[in-house]
């Protein structure tokens, strides 16, 4: 099963996988992205990131070897077709921790996907918040209402909201959101039909 | 939200109900079942069934009283309309636990319920024991995959397939599933925009 873990850019996306990858539920292969960008100092290839030249990640597009990819402030980002494929076929679910952007294109690719959307606290908090209001002018709660209906319509693509409030809840969330994935009957009717093909054929 | 629990009868769909109602996680109201069959000893008129005559039982049906209903062994059972309506319009969950029959009719009239199909272990192990069997004749083994090719065929009709291996198992995925569903898209985002519509009101 694909899993993708998506939301506005400033969400906590990343704070929240490496809070899943370090946490007790681990029945999951992440798979670690590809750029072009520069490596910070900490940084481990193939650990969390696949790090590649420009000319590397241009032929990987060209001869179909992303599954999705975009560029962002000059650099590319995505994520390698090749170790999805090979970790699905070995029956495991893999995660991916992706923008909105590459999300939609996964989306595409991969209809049954389970889509999660990571959403900012604010936006549940926004009525409250506002309601309360008074020490923001006029201008910011305009921006914030906006920037809002943005977000809401990104949230229309995906299967699943995520509220990020705290980053264990969050985490617990999709943890159980994979959980009952797994108990979806589309998912689990083929296997209990060749189960049953087979006792049959047995028989 | 309205949660069917249902299932193949003998599945234990009683056992896991009691289960979850005597449980931690009681985010949802249990609707009690009408019936004309005769109260047994232990039985409490309200609790276990709402047990009615078959004039009152046929009333109820004449004026458009009963979400479902079915005859089972010359009495009748159902899950009365007016309950789950006034719960569901209060924000509150209701969990209905009844038979494949009248589950059918749920789903024709609240398609965006939650349905789970209860299996019997016996079909999830079924290619295991057939591969060590030698102690059944034929024709046990004929029925045995009769029987579990007619519940797989009833299981497509429904969201979610829970196995019943242990009751508290069964009980703890369920709840997962609950818990899950209430994250969906399709379920939060008319909140998400009704929040959204009130704060641009207000501004």
């Amino acid at each position: 099963m694909l899993i993708v873990l998506s939301g506005p850019s400033g969400v906590g996306k990343g704070t929240v996988r490496q809070a899943m990858l370090a946490g007790n539920y681990r029945d999951f292969q992440y798979s670690v992205s590809m750029t072009t960008r520069q490596k910070r100092p900490g940084e481990v290839d193939g650990v969390d990131y696949y790090f590649r030249t420009k000319e590397e990640f241009e032929h990987e597009i060209a001869t179909g070897g992303m599954l999705e990819y975009a560029q962002y402030v000059g650099n590319y980002y995505g994520t390698p077709l090749k170790y999805v494929n090979q970790t699905l076929d070995r029956g495991k679910d893999v995660l991916l921790e992706i923008e909105v952007k590459g999300a939609m294109q996964v989306r595409e690719k991969c209809p049954d996907g389970v889509f999660i959307f990571l959403t900012p606290p604010d936006l549940s908090a926004l009525r409250s918040r506002l309601a309360g209001r008074g020490t923001e002018d006029e201008a910011t709660i305009d921006s914030r209402i906006k920037k809002a209906a943005t977000e809401i319509a990104m949230m229309e693509n995906y299967d699943y909201a995520v509220v990020n409030d705290k980053v264990n809840l969050a985490v617990r969330r999709i943890e159980r959101i994979i959980e009952s994935e797994h108990l979806r009957v589309p998912r689990v009717i083929d296997r209990y039909k060749g189960m049953l093909a087979k006792a049959d054929a047995v028989n």
